[in-house]
Protein backbone atom coordinates (compact mmCIF):
# COMPACT_ATOMS: atom_id res chain seq x y z
CA UNK A 1 0.00 0.00 0.00
CA UNK A 2 1.77 3.13 -1.13
CA UNK A 3 0.88 6.57 0.74
CA UNK A 4 2.84 9.55 -0.97
CA UNK A 5 4.78 11.74 0.91
CA UNK A 6 1.76 14.60 -0.08
CA UNK A 7 -1.20 12.43 1.84
CA UNK A 8 -2.11 11.85 5.29
CA UNK A 9 -4.19 8.88 6.28
CA UNK A 10 -6.90 10.01 9.01
CA UNK A 11 -8.80 8.32 11.19
CA UNK A 12 -12.46 8.25 10.56
CA UNK A 13 -13.49 7.41 14.00
CA UNK A 14 -15.70 5.25 12.41
CA UNK A 15 -15.35 1.87 13.44
CA UNK A 16 -11.56 1.22 11.98
CA UNK A 17 -11.74 3.02 8.88
CA UNK A 18 -9.09 5.35 7.31
CA UNK A 19 -8.88 7.86 4.78
CA UNK A 20 -5.92 9.22 2.93
CA UNK A 21 -6.17 12.54 1.76
CA UNK A 22 -4.14 15.62 0.17
CA UNK A 23 -1.99 16.88 2.62
CA UNK A 24 -3.15 20.10 0.93
CA UNK A 25 -5.88 19.38 -1.15
CA UNK A 26 -9.64 19.20 -1.02
CA UNK A 27 -10.28 17.87 2.83
CA UNK A 28 -13.87 16.25 3.22
CA UNK A 29 -16.12 18.00 5.54
CA UNK A 30 -19.74 18.08 7.71
CA UNK A 31 -21.50 18.15 4.03
CA UNK A 32 -20.09 14.43 3.22
CA UNK A 33 -21.31 13.29 6.29
CA UNK A 34 -24.20 14.86 6.45
CA UNK A 35 -24.71 13.52 2.91
CA UNK A 36 -23.42 9.65 4.13
CA UNK A 37 -26.22 9.51 7.45
CA UNK A 38 -29.14 11.41 5.01
CA UNK A 39 -28.58 8.90 2.33
CA UNK A 40 -28.39 5.98 4.68
CA UNK A 41 -31.84 4.92 4.95
CA UNK A 42 -32.69 4.29 1.56
CA UNK A 43 -32.15 0.51 0.69
CA UNK A 44 -29.85 -0.12 -2.34
CA UNK A 45 -28.48 -3.21 -3.85
CA UNK A 46 -26.20 -0.68 -6.65
CA UNK A 47 -25.41 2.52 -5.11
CA UNK A 48 -23.17 4.97 -7.07
CA UNK A 49 -21.22 7.93 -5.92
CA UNK A 50 -20.29 10.43 -8.47
CA UNK A 51 -17.79 13.23 -7.67
CA UNK A 52 -16.24 10.85 -4.97
CA UNK A 53 -13.10 12.76 -4.79
CA UNK A 54 -11.34 10.54 -1.39
CA UNK A 55 -14.28 8.53 -1.86
CA UNK A 56 -15.06 9.14 2.05
CA UNK A 57 -18.77 8.78 0.81
CA UNK A 58 -18.71 5.21 -0.06
CA UNK A 59 -16.52 4.25 2.75
CA UNK A 60 -18.91 6.04 5.18
CA UNK A 61 -21.73 4.41 3.18
CA UNK A 62 -20.35 0.85 3.98
CA UNK A 63 -20.30 1.37 7.19
CA UNK A 64 -23.91 2.95 7.76
CA UNK A 65 -25.68 0.54 5.03
CA UNK A 66 -25.88 -2.76 4.09
CA UNK A 67 -25.76 -2.08 0.30
CA UNK A 68 -23.42 -4.48 -1.04
CA UNK A 69 -21.66 -2.65 -4.54
CA UNK A 70 -21.35 1.11 -3.92
CA UNK A 71 -19.55 2.30 -7.69
CA UNK A 72 -17.76 5.36 -6.73
CA UNK A 73 -16.55 7.94 -9.91
CA UNK A 74 -13.81 10.41 -10.13
CA UNK A 75 -12.52 12.45 -12.91
CA UNK A 76 -9.02 13.28 -11.85
CA UNK A 77 -6.54 10.45 -11.78
CA UNK A 78 -4.32 10.99 -8.63
CA UNK A 79 -7.80 11.29 -7.18
CA UNK A 80 -9.09 8.31 -8.24
CA UNK A 81 -5.97 6.44 -7.46
CA UNK A 82 -6.18 7.80 -4.14
CA UNK A 83 -9.58 6.88 -3.06
CA UNK A 84 -8.86 3.18 -4.65
CA UNK A 85 -5.79 2.85 -2.39
CA UNK A 86 -8.59 4.50 0.48
CA UNK A 87 -10.50 1.39 -0.51
CA UNK A 88 -7.73 -0.83 0.04
CA UNK A 89 -6.35 -0.01 3.21
CA UNK A 90 -10.05 -0.95 4.66
CA UNK A 91 -10.35 -4.17 3.11
CA UNK A 92 -13.71 -2.94 0.90
CA UNK A 93 -12.76 -4.09 -2.59
CA UNK A 94 -15.22 -6.75 -2.60
CA UNK A 95 -17.93 -3.80 -1.80
CA UNK A 96 -16.28 -0.26 -3.15
CA UNK A 97 -15.71 0.12 -6.96
CA UNK A 98 -13.64 3.45 -7.65
CA UNK A 99 -13.57 4.31 -11.49
CA UNK A 100 -11.32 7.01 -13.12
CA UNK A 101 -14.28 8.74 -16.06
CA UNK A 102 -16.24 11.88 -16.21
CA UNK A 103 -19.46 11.71 -15.35
CA UNK A 104 -20.85 13.16 -18.44
CA UNK A 105 -19.93 10.32 -20.36
CA UNK A 106 -21.55 8.13 -17.74
CA UNK A 107 -23.41 6.33 -20.04
CA UNK A 108 -20.74 4.60 -21.56
CA UNK A 109 -19.15 3.79 -18.23
CA UNK A 110 -22.71 2.50 -16.39
CA UNK A 111 -25.50 0.77 -17.68
CA UNK A 112 -28.08 3.13 -17.51
CA UNK A 113 -30.87 2.31 -15.34
CA UNK A 114 -28.66 0.35 -12.95
CA UNK A 115 -28.68 2.44 -9.74
CA UNK A 116 -30.99 2.35 -6.73
CA UNK A 117 -29.34 5.00 -4.86
CA UNK A 118 -26.84 8.26 -6.67
CA UNK A 119 -25.34 10.08 -4.01
CA UNK A 120 -23.48 13.37 -5.05
CA UNK A 121 -21.35 16.26 -2.95
CA UNK A 122 -20.66 18.07 -6.56
CA UNK A 123 -18.58 21.20 -6.68
CA UNK A 124 -20.76 23.93 -5.33
CA UNK A 125 -19.59 27.38 -7.66
CA UNK A 126 -20.41 28.03 -10.58
CA UNK A 127 -17.73 27.73 -13.64
CA UNK A 128 -17.13 31.54 -13.45
CA UNK A 129 -14.79 34.10 -15.10
CA UNK A 130 -12.32 34.49 -12.08
CA UNK A 131 -10.65 30.51 -12.85
CA UNK A 132 -7.60 30.64 -14.25
CA UNK A 133 -5.98 27.55 -13.92
CA UNK A 134 -9.07 24.84 -14.96
CA UNK A 135 -5.92 21.95 -13.74
CA UNK A 136 -5.88 22.64 -10.44
CA UNK A 137 -7.50 19.64 -8.59
CA UNK A 138 -8.81 22.30 -5.14
CA UNK A 139 -10.67 24.24 -8.29
CA UNK A 140 -11.90 21.20 -9.88
CA UNK A 141 -13.57 20.57 -6.58
CA UNK A 142 -14.65 23.31 -6.20
CA UNK A 143 -16.16 24.65 -9.35
CA UNK A 144 -18.47 23.33 -11.68
CA UNK A 145 -15.70 23.11 -14.66
CA UNK A 146 -15.71 19.54 -15.66
CA UNK A 147 -19.03 19.06 -15.21
CA UNK A 148 -22.52 21.63 -14.47
CA UNK A 149 -25.41 20.61 -12.05
CA UNK A 150 -27.22 19.79 -15.24
CA UNK A 151 -24.60 17.24 -15.80
CA UNK A 152 -24.89 15.94 -12.88
CA UNK A 153 -29.01 15.68 -12.86
CA UNK A 154 -28.82 14.51 -15.98
CA UNK A 155 -26.40 11.43 -16.22
CA UNK A 156 -28.08 10.66 -12.72
CA UNK A 157 -31.93 10.40 -13.91
CA UNK A 158 -30.33 8.30 -16.53
CA UNK A 159 -28.78 6.10 -14.42
CA UNK A 160 -31.56 5.64 -11.44
CA UNK A 161 -34.15 3.04 -11.96
CA UNK A 162 -37.43 3.71 -11.49
CA UNK A 163 -38.06 4.84 -8.15
CA UNK A 164 -34.20 4.95 -7.76
CA UNK A 165 -33.19 8.31 -5.72
CA UNK A 166 -30.71 11.13 -6.26
CA UNK A 167 -29.22 12.07 -2.54
CA UNK A 168 -27.23 15.95 -2.91
CA UNK A 169 -25.93 18.52 -0.77
CA UNK A 170 -25.37 21.55 -1.80
CA UNK A 171 -25.68 25.47 -1.10
CA UNK A 172 -29.27 26.98 -0.34
CA UNK A 173 -28.47 29.56 -2.77
CA UNK A 174 -28.82 26.89 -5.94
CA UNK A 175 -32.08 25.59 -4.43
CA UNK A 176 -34.62 26.58 -7.28
CA UNK A 177 -31.77 25.41 -9.76
CA UNK A 178 -31.50 22.05 -8.36
CA UNK A 179 -35.31 22.01 -8.43
CA UNK A 180 -35.80 23.04 -11.93
CA UNK A 181 -33.36 20.39 -12.84
CA UNK A 182 -34.34 17.48 -10.89
CA UNK A 183 -38.07 18.07 -12.51
CA UNK A 184 -36.80 18.69 -16.24
CA UNK A 185 -35.13 15.37 -15.74
CA UNK A 186 -38.17 13.60 -14.22
CA UNK A 187 -36.07 13.41 -10.84
CA UNK A 188 -38.73 14.31 -8.32
CA UNK A 189 -37.50 16.07 -5.01
CA UNK A 190 -39.57 14.38 -2.00
CA UNK A 191 -37.33 15.33 0.76
CA UNK A 192 -35.36 18.59 1.68
CA UNK A 193 -33.53 19.03 4.81
CA UNK A 194 -31.80 22.61 5.40
CA UNK A 195 -28.65 22.82 7.27
CA UNK A 196 -28.28 25.12 9.79
CA UNK A 197 -25.55 26.83 12.41
CA UNK A 198 -28.39 27.60 14.92
CA UNK A 199 -32.47 28.15 14.39
CA UNK A 200 -31.40 31.53 14.25
CA UNK A 201 -29.05 31.40 11.34
CA UNK A 202 -29.66 30.82 7.37
CA UNK A 203 -29.00 27.61 5.90
CA UNK A 204 -25.38 26.77 4.87
CA UNK A 205 -26.15 23.61 3.33
CA UNK A 206 -29.51 22.17 2.19
CA UNK A 207 -29.82 17.98 1.47
CA UNK A 208 -32.03 17.48 -1.23
CA UNK A 209 -33.79 13.44 -2.19
CA UNK A 210 -35.42 12.84 -5.38
CA UNK A 211 -37.05 10.37 -6.62
CA UNK A 212 -36.64 9.13 -10.50
CA UNK A 213 -40.40 9.05 -11.87
CA UNK A 214 -42.39 9.98 -8.82
CA UNK A 215 -45.19 12.77 -8.49
CA UNK A 216 -44.93 15.82 -6.76
CA UNK A 217 -45.43 17.02 -3.43
CA UNK A 218 -42.04 17.63 -1.52
CA UNK A 219 -42.07 16.68 2.56
CA UNK A 220 -39.66 19.52 3.88
CA UNK A 221 -38.02 17.90 6.94
CA UNK A 222 -37.45 20.05 10.08
CA UNK A 223 -33.93 22.20 10.69
CA UNK A 224 -30.71 19.91 11.02
CA UNK A 225 -29.08 22.40 13.31
CA UNK A 226 -25.43 22.19 14.04
CA UNK A 227 -24.88 23.84 17.31
CA UNK A 228 -26.71 23.44 20.66
CA UNK A 229 -27.40 26.61 22.26
CA UNK A 230 -24.43 26.76 24.29
CA UNK A 231 -22.76 27.29 21.12
CA UNK A 232 -21.32 23.39 21.31
CA UNK A 233 -22.07 20.60 18.89
CA UNK A 234 -26.07 19.92 18.56
CA UNK A 235 -27.17 16.49 19.79
CA UNK A 236 -28.03 15.51 16.56
CA UNK A 237 -24.73 16.16 14.73
CA UNK A 238 -23.37 14.30 17.87
CA UNK A 239 -25.57 11.18 16.84
CA UNK A 240 -25.04 11.89 13.03
CA UNK A 241 -20.93 11.07 14.01
CA UNK A 242 -21.46 8.59 16.50
CA UNK A 243 -24.12 6.51 14.69
CA UNK A 244 -21.39 6.27 11.82
CA UNK A 245 -19.75 3.55 14.22
CA UNK B 1 -72.67 50.80 6.50
CA UNK B 2 -74.39 47.64 6.33
CA UNK B 3 -73.45 44.47 8.21
CA UNK B 4 -74.98 41.39 7.86
CA UNK B 5 -76.52 39.18 10.26
CA UNK B 6 -74.40 36.29 8.72
CA UNK B 7 -71.61 38.37 9.73
CA UNK B 8 -69.33 39.60 12.51
CA UNK B 9 -66.70 42.71 12.77
CA UNK B 10 -63.68 41.60 14.27
CA UNK B 11 -60.92 43.64 15.89
CA UNK B 12 -57.56 43.38 14.19
CA UNK B 13 -55.89 45.03 17.49
CA UNK B 14 -53.81 46.78 14.95
CA UNK B 15 -54.66 50.31 15.36
CA UNK B 16 -58.11 50.72 15.48
CA UNK B 17 -58.53 48.68 12.40
CA UNK B 18 -61.61 46.14 11.83
CA UNK B 19 -62.78 43.39 9.59
CA UNK B 20 -65.94 42.02 8.51
CA UNK B 21 -65.96 38.55 7.83
CA UNK B 22 -68.95 36.37 7.15
CA UNK B 23 -69.77 33.88 11.00
CA UNK B 24 -69.55 30.30 9.15
CA UNK B 25 -66.83 31.09 5.84
CA UNK B 26 -63.40 30.78 5.92
CA UNK B 27 -61.95 32.64 8.55
CA UNK B 28 -58.08 34.30 7.85
CA UNK B 29 -55.36 32.95 9.68
CA UNK B 30 -51.84 33.68 10.84
CA UNK B 31 -51.00 32.93 7.15
CA UNK B 32 -52.59 35.90 5.78
CA UNK B 33 -50.71 38.11 8.87
CA UNK B 34 -47.24 36.36 8.08
CA UNK B 35 -47.58 37.12 4.28
CA UNK B 36 -48.07 41.09 5.05
CA UNK B 37 -45.51 41.13 7.37
CA UNK B 38 -42.79 39.27 4.77
CA UNK B 39 -44.20 41.91 2.22
CA UNK B 40 -44.26 45.17 4.26
CA UNK B 41 -40.48 46.04 3.57
CA UNK B 42 -40.68 45.91 -0.73
CA UNK B 43 -41.60 49.60 -1.53
CA UNK B 44 -44.54 50.14 -3.34
CA UNK B 45 -46.21 52.45 -5.50
CA UNK B 46 -49.17 49.83 -6.84
CA UNK B 47 -49.65 46.70 -5.01
CA UNK B 48 -52.31 44.02 -5.99
CA UNK B 49 -53.40 41.54 -3.40
CA UNK B 50 -54.98 38.43 -5.17
CA UNK B 51 -57.44 36.13 -3.62
CA UNK B 52 -57.69 38.93 -1.30
CA UNK B 53 -61.24 37.51 0.31
CA UNK B 54 -61.98 39.41 3.23
CA UNK B 55 -59.72 41.88 2.22
CA UNK B 56 -57.34 41.23 5.46
CA UNK B 57 -53.69 41.18 3.73
CA UNK B 58 -54.71 44.80 2.02
CA UNK B 59 -55.98 46.32 5.27
CA UNK B 60 -52.96 45.10 7.17
CA UNK B 61 -50.70 46.35 4.18
CA UNK B 62 -51.83 49.69 4.63
CA UNK B 63 -51.23 50.04 8.26
CA UNK B 64 -47.87 48.36 7.98
CA UNK B 65 -46.58 50.17 4.97
CA UNK B 66 -46.75 53.72 3.22
CA UNK B 67 -48.14 51.84 0.01
CA UNK B 68 -50.01 54.63 -1.49
CA UNK B 69 -52.21 52.42 -3.41
CA UNK B 70 -53.54 48.84 -2.76
CA UNK B 71 -55.48 47.27 -5.16
CA UNK B 72 -57.36 43.74 -4.48
CA UNK B 73 -58.84 41.42 -6.05
CA UNK B 74 -61.69 38.79 -5.40
CA UNK B 75 -63.78 36.32 -7.30
CA UNK B 76 -66.93 35.83 -4.99
CA UNK B 77 -69.20 38.26 -5.36
CA UNK B 78 -70.78 38.28 -1.79
CA UNK B 79 -66.74 38.03 -0.04
CA UNK B 80 -65.72 41.18 -2.54
CA UNK B 81 -68.65 43.58 -1.76
CA UNK B 82 -67.84 42.36 2.00
CA UNK B 83 -64.32 43.49 1.67
CA UNK B 84 -65.39 46.49 0.03
CA UNK B 85 -67.70 47.38 3.45
CA UNK B 86 -64.63 46.55 5.45
CA UNK B 87 -62.25 49.11 2.78
CA UNK B 88 -65.09 52.06 3.97
CA UNK B 89 -65.25 50.52 7.92
CA UNK B 90 -61.78 51.54 7.98
CA UNK B 91 -61.88 54.94 5.84
CA UNK B 92 -59.50 53.57 3.82
CA UNK B 93 -61.36 54.44 0.06
CA UNK B 94 -58.70 56.15 -1.06
CA UNK B 95 -56.05 53.56 -0.67
CA UNK B 96 -57.34 50.36 -1.15
CA UNK B 97 -59.64 49.50 -4.00
CA UNK B 98 -61.18 46.15 -4.16
CA UNK B 99 -62.62 44.47 -7.46
CA UNK B 100 -64.99 41.68 -8.05
CA UNK B 101 -63.97 39.61 -10.87
CA UNK B 102 -62.06 36.32 -11.81
CA UNK B 103 -57.69 36.88 -11.79
CA UNK B 104 -58.03 34.33 -15.05
CA UNK B 105 -58.84 37.64 -16.58
CA UNK B 106 -56.31 39.69 -15.13
CA UNK B 107 -54.77 41.20 -17.88
CA UNK B 108 -58.46 43.21 -18.96
CA UNK B 109 -58.90 43.69 -15.47
CA UNK B 110 -55.42 45.54 -14.65
CA UNK B 111 -52.89 46.94 -16.87
CA UNK B 112 -49.78 44.80 -17.76
CA UNK B 113 -46.30 45.50 -15.63
CA UNK B 114 -48.27 48.39 -13.38
CA UNK B 115 -47.63 46.48 -10.10
CA UNK B 116 -44.38 46.68 -7.76
CA UNK B 117 -45.48 44.11 -5.18
CA UNK B 118 -48.67 41.48 -5.50
CA UNK B 119 -49.09 39.43 -2.69
CA UNK B 120 -51.57 36.33 -2.80
CA UNK B 121 -52.57 33.81 0.20
CA UNK B 122 -54.22 31.48 -2.67
CA UNK B 123 -56.28 28.49 -2.16
CA UNK B 124 -54.01 25.78 -0.95
CA UNK B 125 -55.65 22.25 -1.86
CA UNK B 126 -55.29 21.18 -5.42
CA UNK B 127 -58.58 20.37 -7.09
CA UNK B 128 -59.61 17.29 -6.47
CA UNK B 129 -61.88 14.87 -7.36
CA UNK B 130 -63.61 14.82 -3.83
CA UNK B 131 -64.63 18.14 -4.63
CA UNK B 132 -68.58 17.84 -4.70
CA UNK B 133 -69.86 21.70 -4.85
CA UNK B 134 -67.96 23.89 -6.43
CA UNK B 135 -69.98 26.45 -5.73
CA UNK B 136 -69.51 26.58 -1.84
CA UNK B 137 -67.63 29.50 -0.85
CA UNK B 138 -65.59 27.77 1.68
CA UNK B 139 -64.22 25.20 -0.98
CA UNK B 140 -63.58 28.39 -3.44
CA UNK B 141 -61.27 29.76 -0.62
CA UNK B 142 -59.03 26.51 0.47
CA UNK B 143 -59.21 24.89 -2.91
CA UNK B 144 -58.06 25.32 -6.59
CA UNK B 145 -61.24 25.09 -8.49
CA UNK B 146 -61.39 28.48 -9.65
CA UNK B 147 -57.88 29.37 -10.61
CA UNK B 148 -55.06 27.15 -9.94
CA UNK B 149 -51.22 28.05 -9.16
CA UNK B 150 -49.70 28.44 -12.54
CA UNK B 151 -53.15 30.88 -13.36
CA UNK B 152 -51.62 32.89 -10.30
CA UNK B 153 -48.20 32.70 -11.29
CA UNK B 154 -48.32 33.59 -14.68
CA UNK B 155 -51.32 36.39 -14.60
CA UNK B 156 -48.80 38.10 -11.86
CA UNK B 157 -45.74 37.55 -13.65
CA UNK B 158 -47.54 39.61 -16.55
CA UNK B 159 -49.24 42.14 -14.28
CA UNK B 160 -45.60 42.91 -12.53
CA UNK B 161 -43.10 45.87 -13.37
CA UNK B 162 -39.92 44.68 -13.88
CA UNK B 163 -38.26 43.67 -10.53
CA UNK B 164 -41.26 43.66 -8.60
CA UNK B 165 -42.29 41.35 -6.29
CA UNK B 166 -44.45 38.30 -6.55
CA UNK B 167 -45.23 37.80 -2.27
CA UNK B 168 -46.94 34.18 -1.54
CA UNK B 169 -47.54 31.81 1.63
CA UNK B 170 -48.47 28.49 0.25
CA UNK B 171 -47.78 24.73 1.95
CA UNK B 172 -44.12 23.43 2.01
CA UNK B 173 -45.68 20.71 0.03
CA UNK B 174 -45.78 23.18 -2.87
CA UNK B 175 -42.45 24.59 -2.91
CA UNK B 176 -41.13 22.77 -6.17
CA UNK B 177 -45.02 23.38 -7.71
CA UNK B 178 -44.38 27.11 -6.95
CA UNK B 179 -40.12 27.68 -7.80
CA UNK B 180 -40.84 25.39 -11.15
CA UNK B 181 -43.85 27.95 -12.13
CA UNK B 182 -42.12 31.48 -10.97
CA UNK B 183 -39.27 30.47 -13.21
CA UNK B 184 -41.10 29.33 -15.99
CA UNK B 185 -42.79 32.64 -16.26
CA UNK B 186 -39.83 34.50 -15.52
CA UNK B 187 -40.27 35.16 -11.65
CA UNK B 188 -37.47 34.29 -9.70
CA UNK B 189 -37.57 33.00 -5.99
CA UNK B 190 -35.38 35.44 -4.18
CA UNK B 191 -36.33 35.05 -0.56
CA UNK B 192 -37.81 31.49 0.65
CA UNK B 193 -39.01 31.36 4.80
CA UNK B 194 -40.17 28.13 6.47
CA UNK B 195 -42.65 28.64 9.35
CA UNK B 196 -42.56 25.63 11.99
CA UNK B 197 -44.39 25.39 14.46
CA UNK B 198 -41.28 24.57 16.55
CA UNK B 199 -37.57 24.10 15.44
CA UNK B 200 -37.56 20.13 16.08
CA UNK B 201 -40.57 20.59 13.64
CA UNK B 202 -41.34 20.07 9.35
CA UNK B 203 -42.56 23.82 8.71
CA UNK B 204 -46.31 24.51 7.94
CA UNK B 205 -46.16 27.06 5.83
CA UNK B 206 -43.56 28.67 3.71
CA UNK B 207 -43.23 32.28 2.28
CA UNK B 208 -41.74 32.85 -0.99
CA UNK B 209 -40.39 36.11 -2.38
CA UNK B 210 -40.06 35.92 -6.12
CA UNK B 211 -38.26 38.77 -8.44
CA UNK B 212 -39.63 39.31 -12.05
CA UNK B 213 -37.12 39.39 -13.98
CA UNK B 214 -34.35 38.64 -11.75
CA UNK B 215 -30.76 36.04 -12.08
CA UNK B 216 -30.95 32.90 -10.45
CA UNK B 217 -29.99 32.43 -6.68
CA UNK B 218 -32.13 32.34 -3.94
CA UNK B 219 -31.19 33.21 -0.44
CA UNK B 220 -33.40 30.75 2.37
CA UNK B 221 -33.68 32.62 5.57
CA UNK B 222 -33.43 31.15 9.16
CA UNK B 223 -36.73 29.32 10.36
CA UNK B 224 -39.64 31.15 11.34
CA UNK B 225 -40.60 29.67 14.54
CA UNK B 226 -43.99 30.13 16.01
CA UNK B 227 -43.51 28.76 19.67
CA UNK B 228 -40.81 29.35 22.21
CA UNK B 229 -39.52 26.76 24.32
CA UNK B 230 -42.40 26.84 26.68
CA UNK B 231 -44.98 26.00 24.23
CA UNK B 232 -45.82 30.23 24.31
CA UNK B 233 -45.45 32.51 21.17
CA UNK B 234 -42.27 32.94 19.82
CA UNK B 235 -40.81 36.59 20.82
CA UNK B 236 -40.68 36.69 16.66
CA UNK B 237 -44.25 35.88 16.54
CA UNK B 238 -45.40 38.26 19.15
CA UNK B 239 -43.40 41.39 17.65
CA UNK B 240 -45.44 40.39 13.72
CA UNK B 241 -48.47 40.88 15.44
CA UNK B 242 -47.38 44.46 17.48
CA UNK B 243 -45.84 45.64 14.69
CA UNK B 244 -48.96 45.79 13.02
CA UNK B 245 -50.17 48.63 15.70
Amino acid sequence: MTIYADETVDDLQVGSLRLIQKKNGFKFGTDAVLLSDFAKALPSKRTLDLCTGSGIVPILLSAKTAAPEIHALEIQHDIADMARRSVELNGLEERIFVKEGNLCDGFSIYKKRSFDVITCNPPYMRAGAGILNKNDSKIISRHEVMCSLEDIISVSSGLLTLGGHLVMVHRPSRLSDIISLMRRYKTEPKRIRFVHKTAAAEPTLVLLDGLFGAKSDVRILPPLLLQNERGGESDELKAIYSRNS
